[in-house]
């Protein structure tokens, strides 16, 4: 299933060293890890890069105060740093506020986050809409805090500034568009979310150069806030959205899991699955829930986008989400390259699902005296070409896409758009699909 | 999901004591029997008799004789009662005509039902459209009947006279109707059907002091021909009945079962499939029949209301149905009152499902803000209330009853009841029911 | 299942004789083969007989010259036949040229068809659209060939002349046809298809006689250009067809093997399997595909007719299939009467398939009253035939036809039909089915 353009390329390597240069970067919402990241995307693709003051309103949401953070740890009362920001960025609870204080132990432990089940990992927390400080230390940490005093400080700002997002747009034949969106908001965490990020990226510079007949908007937004501030923004653009996937946790080495659009049977929901079934790889399909990425937002009720998510192993359903854990070794670079490989193959069968009426709907045409069958009959060998074709004249009724017809045949996308290919050089075809007709 | 309410009251000891004072009444489809138990209901809840005269054309049917029993028995040849009306009351066949007279055994004989595979018990036998006489025996009484001759004596009187029933009407605050039917022309049976009396009667005494979205509309009437003398009676009454339950079998300690009605997926079916869902209790649900109990007119062509049959063990499915053994050791106070809970759990849920707008369509709406949602994000606890929420504002765009939401979501009706709840009270959500427009 | 006056025929034997009286014959697409068999079916009922020149157009085809074989065999150095065409005409490639030449063994064996998995085995193999010549061996004969030399024999003709194929009609009540289509243009293979022919040519005799509702179509043609050339000729009769049968491999022990219309749930496709369902024996049903025998035409778009194919062991499910082991030892003359009998029964329920409109909507009519019902009620015995008059009157809203009422209730088509019967004498039924309407 892999594009022959793919296997020739090292994307593999390059997309897991971007993943390795992006990882130290402290992101949130907002700031300037965002920032920063979004420059290193730019050395890959085209990409404009937006920035929307705080206080904006967007829907029910205000764009949040800017936070950065330039420094942060715990020294105990010798004066040793043993909580350190510059080693791992997760130890500052994120958007915490400015702190510069001595303190009893038990008023830091008030504003510390540990996982008492996996006492090695420090985990990943956030308060963005409240304001807060506090420390995410792994439990061992925790454990360890026998003195009665401790020094913490936190040399964080949050103040008016504004949120950031990228944008790259590459203009198809038609202005129907396909979204892909990834979330650019979390630290150092791998495979949620730089995976998605570098796939994106990739994705991005494989369509680019190429003539497509849709166009391709990608989004790298902090979550939630970052997809409203997008659709609040762009609301007739969000209307032009034909097809969408939100990317998420796409390095790890789990199958394909993916979660379809509100709708259910959108054609995205519908070539993704055709894509997985042909793949021949393990793969799981969820429905909908409103519970995820930024899916939620493009699926809410009042813009019930065709947008599904693409994953590997979801959200939540690894223990290293959302922890230290999930750092550079829960990524692999074969992984990356078989969620880009998959997308891309979504993105051709989209791009090729087209409908078609067979000219000759009488009967058969006679395949041999157009070479297309073969000349001594009777024998029982598997004809699969053979086959493919005769299930698209069947079918190309003008109400049968070449998607419908792969799903009903039991034949692959593959087989069944090369069987159209063929049929179609020997004119028994005709494109109707309604989108040349607009 | 027992109410609230329920839990405190003695409900469930005081049907069982209403099944035990009505089960030595002689019931049949017509006669003091029935009177008799309508006027000891009318101590329970304000019932309506209503008396329709023999002869009364009904549909295709016609109100029959009045039927009474007062006395029967057989003595032997040495003038000892054998078999004694007083002693069972399914001794007699129903509607036998009256009978005085000495006879030999073989005469007898075929004027006798027993049960051969179930020697000490008595069946329930019935002739009330071909007038004959006859007696019901355990067979062991029949084999012991050695004399040549017995005197055999029935005190009936089959004339010109009343088909009895009983109405109870509570009146909510639209005129839709929900219907509550069970028959009451069974003589000592208990399960079939003073379980499904008794369960009524307490359904009624419920609803009686709320105030109700619909109407509710109870009928006690006698099997087949009381249904349908009410439906004759009440053709623009039958067609406010928006949802009904026939009650039946509703005592015994299995599980429940629902027969959907025969439009099979109207919403009284889809409530009590989702009432039993959620109440983790195992049930079974049956696709309609047109055999059963009194659904079987409401479903008729003519009518089709929606209208299922709410029972535990099925009509047939226990062996004690329809003889002496359907005796007071079969029905449960427990039971009783756990049938009760789950047919109000299904009006509940009915009152409650209703359709809204969500008024803040386009993305989420920020619930932290409102104090809907936790203030520390990144935690991977279950958030259900939260889960619930989400799918209400999701599902919410005036086309998903809250019903299809808990379907869809696989959450209770309970759950997403609630969040509806909370976000209406923060004016994220605007009803827009139908039944609220007319 | 089986109707009683197959019971007493003597079909399974008649059939089986006709099958081995046609089995020596050559057949082929055109030629005398296929005029020598439809004489012989002219007598047993009444077969028109076309011819179509060679070069008409039929749709995007065109009929080929006809073929003609008198002789044919290879001989050894010292002039033995050791390949006889009269020994078994399979050993010719179908529409070979003549040829009459000594050749090497190497330019021989350039032009020879075996099958190296069935070394005792001749295959059966066809060129009707590339001039050629050749012959079909089994793999021993051809290991069996160590002369350098043969003489190679083809007595044949390839010239303008006619396609042949026979039509046999009968009238019924109505224009609305019924079409049983098989091919006659395989050589000496007994279930592909001489068991077909046999089928269809028992199935006209039985229907000859009746008086019929629908009017039926039977064709006998050379496979693909024959129901091509039909279709091409007698389009507007093809608008009549309302319901169809492809028949072919109806002999072998195998179970019945249904494969649907494209429409996949027209009336013939649900009265096939229902017929199979009540039948008690095995059977399996396909969904459609453009791959097999003459559905394939009255199965493409422009036609789309309601056609499916009756087999028992599908084309190529057999080993023998093809092959010269396809003789008649793999036919059976009780097979042949069991797809007789299921083919009849069929055309009974499409014939009994009527709608009616229950005259008494408003509740159950009284059966008892009729003389419909046992008059004790209340035992538990069953009660099949009140069960299925109870469906009747339930589903007869004029919506639903007696088979869609044997499908909702899982009785019998058999069943249903009798309680409608049944319920029609009472005058409780009247018939609309729509076919009388028009």
């Amino acid at each position: 299933m892999q594009p022959a353009h793919l296997q020739k390329s090292n994307c593999a390597d390059e997309m897991f060293e971007l993943v390795r240069q992006l990882y130290p970067i402290c992101r949130s919402i907002t700031g300037n890890g965002v920032r920063e990241t979004l420059r290193v995307l730019q050395g890959h693709i085209p990409l404009n890069i937006q920035e929307v003051p705080t206080g904006k309103q967007v829907f029910d949401w205000t764009v949040p105060k800017e936070w950065n953070v330039r420094d942060a740890y715990i020294k105990n009362s010798k004066g040793e740093k043993i909580i350190d920001f510059r080693r791992c960025n997760l130890h500052v609870l994120n958007y915490s506020l400015p702190v510069n204080k001595t303190m009893s132990r038990d008023e830091l432990r008030a504003h510390t986050f540990t996982l008492p089940d996996r006492p090695d990992w420090i985990p990943y927390r956030t308060s963005y809409y409240q304001e807060n400080w506090g420390f995410c230390l792994s439990h061992k940490q925790l454990t360890e805090l026998r003195d009665d005093e401790y020094q913490v400080f936190i040399e964080s700002t949050l103040q008016d500034g504004h949120l950031t997002y990228g944008e790259c747009s590459i203009k198809g034949q038609t202005d129907d568009e396909v979204l892909i969106s990834t979330h650019v908001c979390h630290p150092s965490l791998a495979n949620d979310n730089l995976s998605g990020i570098a796939v994106a990226v990739f994705l991005a510079k494989h369509l680019a150069p190429k003539t497509s007949r849709y166009s391709y908007r990608f989004l790298f937004t902090p979550g939630t806030i970052g997809s409203i501030t997008w659709l609040s923004l762009n609301e007739e653009q969000a209307s032009r959205v034909k097809h969408g996937l939100v990317l998420a946790c796409v390095g790890d080495p789990g199958k394909v899991n993916y979660k379809k659009s509100r709708r259910g049977h959108a054609e995205i929901d519908r070539a993704v699955i055709q894509v997985l079934k042909d793949s021949g790889d393990g793969y799981e399909i969820h429905e909908f829930s409103p519970y995820g990425y930024d899916e939620r937002q493009f699926c809410s009720p009042g813009f019930n986008l065709p947008v599904g998510c693409f994953m590997r192993t979801p959200y939540g359903k690894y223990p290293e989400y959302h922890t230290s854990a999930d750092d550079l070794s829960l990524v692999q670079a074969q992984c990356l390259n078989d969620s880009l490989a998959k997308c891309l193959s979504v993105f051709e069968l989209l791009e090729g699902n087209r409908t078609y009426i067979n000219l000759n709907p009488k009967c058969e045409p006679q395949l041999g005296k157009r070479g297309l069958y073969g000349s001594i009959g009777g024998s029982t060998d598997k004809r699969s070409r053979e086959l493919a074709m005769l299930w698209v004249l069947n079918l190309c009724d003008g109400k049968h896409s070449l998607l419908d017809i792969s799903e009903r045949s039991g034949l692959s996308f593959l087989a069944i758009r090369e069987a159209a290919d063929l049929l179609g050089e020997k004119a028994l075809l005709k494109d109707c699909s309604s989108v040349f007709n607009t």
